[in-house]
């Protein structure tokens, strides 16, 4: 800062004020933070990926209260490097494997920056009209790239187009809220108590936490059962006998969510088929491809939304799979009235002259919040950067790896790949026969003595011990599933700097921390890379 | 890039994979993008405030589709300069005036840069154990620097703590739905309909909109009606009437949003007394301070706040007026468990041996998303890189400011303070006697002829078309209010740029433009400056 205040302010000597934009002092400090981010990239990999610091360490490191004199930037930094980055989570780890990865890239990065120093809060066109009208603009390229029907497309001049929210939880709200005002006003607001909300035992749990806010009565959500013989989709079946089973018991449907990738196993619910049951009960159909959408943008892999064109709306997460760093959801609507109808405010101090000409968009309709950042500029740096070849290529690339991990796996017959792969995402365990084969007699897992008797448990509880075994390396980060009782590893690849030499060392640590949990496997043909 | 795919994939020569994370090519691209935001800063106060493009002039500039192959930053930041910039209107600029600003600065900005490098997305603690405990350290700091009541702190070891969310919306439907469930538990979820909510005729109107999205009936939202004479304050007796009328109609009351510098006018309701009504009631109260907030960190301001010890929680934007970008709304409950029962979700997929030992927090309980970034990292540096002084002074260089533009409005005896200045803002206007006295004979504002009969609407067509000719010159950009239906222009000082000279300029180019549009003013004294 060129003019700081140390003094306290008295009558004769009025307070310096500091200057918070000064260019010069931006530039320094924009250079350093460029500086320390390169090398923690160049670095990233070397870090333990899951933190392992305990509860409360950074109250015992920091102080107690605010600074009332200002603190150099260098000072800062160095805490940052001592005390921060020991407690981070690596999610740029190229060793991170952990729910589903955050993506990120220079151009999604520098997209921020640019979002970030402009400023500009774009709740309205007239607040930034570039804001505004670069967002429809990449949501329709976004749209076609992904073969989404027209009417989901501004282009189409009807009543659809796409809007960028924060993540799926707000997609969801949004769309939900939309679907319960249409049906409200077709039966009557007093009806909130009868409506339902459809997902699968798949489905995000963000589902159930968006019908709760939006004031769902919790008894009125269904989360169907899927089943492992129907790799864990939901089948059109048991929704259309969900469906039947609430209409005699006078409950309204109203909204479903098919999910495209599954947080748990990435499974892919038949999109087409449940609209059509859908339809006869006025249902809005969500499709939340949150991971997957992302590579739907290759034609190979385009079919596992086929149905979409009979859905009300569409989003997937581009901080997820698609190099845009958080926060960028990317929704879609068939007909933004709905929307509209249930988010729009209209008070005095907002309202200007190209609002109520009716030829702009005004976003802050299609959201929860009134604020909201210039983010489309970083949707669009990446796909411009980039282009959407090598994004395809990108991705496939993560697919490739997957199949190599997956494929490892195979190759040990200790393991199992418990569901089939569908994109980037491996859900593996020690199988049953090598914890049974491969145990010396006597081993306890846990106090209880009743352990051994329980081969499901006991299954579970090595795969658990594998699981911490891993993660407390800190050489990789791998988060787990649970299916159908039984507890599964995930490996999801897509975090941006992960490498093939990554996926094969991330296998070999799983095997050498597998060897000293089973002991030795004599018995066991098992083939190691 | 280091590795770019330029060529179509063929059999034989497979494609090569970009390298979006490259330290090399992360450090140029960085450096060029501070090189442009540090000269943005430094011309910004050049460019028209308010854009004049016209709706859809960037559909005419871009492209229809995503490129399929890359392009080099160089070219896309040429488009941003000639196509994006002048399709801003920008917050940043030192003759910003509208809303209320959007804060920024040094600090701000590298704190943003982290958060978004290192990409740790922070739901619950050991996802990033530091993004969780930096939040909770910096809530408690800068709880104590507002001198919030200790059980809203962490500290306290009670049930209380601080939040960061996105914006004062997500502050409002948080609460509004841990209100909601916590009376319906008592009521029973059937009662849903009957929940009532208060507000003023002033309050934000994210409100109405929050109790919307959580399913409150639209006919039992109360914008209770504030007068002139108590400052656009929200009186108790008539919220106290409000609630009778309500419980006598069967209602429910359920939740009470006062706020500290309204939108309007920055009116203050009175925190403590209204508190005392609600609680006879059982009412969740929420201090909104979403602009104003910032400003109660100055001792002499504190006042505002008073009573908040009574309220349920309190909120304010730290990307108001507080330098800390877009976006930070800072909010403190007593009771954290009112959130997490209504917001908590615990999939397998999430599970954790942390959360299970209920030593930690996990902020996904605590807010509408899942996904959520290190934002703390931001607050954290703006109150270290300034310091709590340095801060406190600024502050009061906006309001001096401010004093400053009152009285050169006072001084002009054709203009009126239409409502007393409590802060940064000043709501003016043409007074009534000026365009009785200072229009030449048959002037006409509208094609409709009885105008001229018609003063009120005269007056307001006469300030209408002041402010939109102060803003069709580029040269400032306020917004307006309507107070009792009276058009008044609020000239909101809070831009991290605005100097003194700025604010003088702005009010010599109101009275410019006052000049040409009231026409000669002979029989008016006068005062310019």
């Amino acid at each position: 800062m060129k003019t700081l205040n140390l003094n306290p302010q008295t009558q004769s000597d009025p307070p310096r004020i500091i200057n918070p934009l000064d260019p010069e002092e931006f530039k320094r400090q924009g250079y350093m933070m460029i500086d320390f981010l390169a090398d923690y990239y160049g670095n990233v990999g070397k870090y333990p990926v899951l933190s392992n610091v305990e509860p409360g360490y950074l109250k015992k490191l920091l102080p107690s209260t605010a600074p009332l004199g200002p603190e150099p930037i260098e000072s800062i930094l160095k805490d940052v490097k001592e005390h921060i980055i020991p407690g981070i989570t690596h999610w740029m780890s190229p060793n991170y494997y952990g729910y589903f990865p955050s993506s990120s890239s220079i151009a999604g990065f520098v997209g921020e920056m640019l979002s970030t120093g402009f400023g500009a809060v774009g709740f309205n066109w007239i607040s930034s009209p570039a804001a505004t009208e670069l967002e429809s603009i990449v949501m329709d390229w976004l749209g076609q790239v992904l073969m989404l029907p027209k009417p989901f497309l501004f282009s189409s001049n009807g009543n659809g187009g796409g809007v960028l929210l924060g993540t799926t939880c707000e997609a969801f709200l949004c769309t939900l809220v939309a679907a319960r005002d249409k049906k409200l006003s077709q039966v009557g607001t007093h009806n909130i108590g009868k409506l339902v909300v459809y997902g699968s035992d798949q489905t995000h749990s963000s589902l159930q936490k968006a019908a709760q806010i939006a004031g769902i009565n919790p008894k009125n959500y269904r989360a169907i059962k899927t089943k492992r013989s129907s790799s864990f989709a939901l089948s059109p079946d048991s929704l259309l006998s969900t469906i039947l089973l609430d209409v005699e018991n006078g409950l309204i449907p109203c909204f479903l969510c098919a999910t495209v990738g599954t947080t748990g196993t990435t499974a892919i619910d038949p999109v087409g088929s449940l609209c059509n049951v859908a339809k006869d009960y006025g249902i809005w159909v969500h499709v939340d491809a949150a991971y997957a959408g992302a590579v739907c943008i290759c034609p190979e892999f385009r079919y596992c939304i086929d149905g979409v064109e009979h859905a009300n709306s569409f989003s997937f997460n581009a901080h997820k799979w698609f190099l845009t760093n958080l926060a960028c959801c990317c929704l879609w609507v068939k007909d933004h009235t709905a929307l509209t109808n249930s988010l729009s405010t209209n008070p005095h101090y907002l309202r200007n002259k190209a609002s109520e000409s009716k030829k702009v968009i005004d976003y802050k309709d299609w959201q929860i919040t009134l604020s909201r950042k210039f983010n489309s500029l970083k949707l669009w740096l990446v796909l411009r950067s980039y282009g959407v070849d090598n994004l395809r290529n990108f991705l496939r690339h993560h697919v490739e790896m997957a199949k190599t991990f997956e494929g490892l796996v195979r190759l040990d017959r200790r393991f199992e790949v418990v569901v089939p792969r569908n994109f980037s995402m491996v859900c593996f365990r020690i199988a049953p026969t090598a914890v049974a084969n491969g145990l010396p007699n006597g081993t306890k897992f846990d106090p209880i003595g009743k352990i051994l008797n329980d081969k499901h448990y006991l299954v579970n509880e090595v795969n658990r011990k594998l699981f911490d075994s891993i993660n407390s390396s800190g050489r990789v980060y791998m988060t787990q599933s649970e299916i159908e009782g039984d507890f599964v590893i995930r490996c999801a690849i897509g975090a941006t700097l992960t490498e093939e030499n990554h996926v094969i060392m991330a296998w070999k640590l799983v095997q050498e921390h597998a060897n000293s949990l089973l002991g030795a496997f004599k018995n066991i043909n098992c083939t190691s890379i």
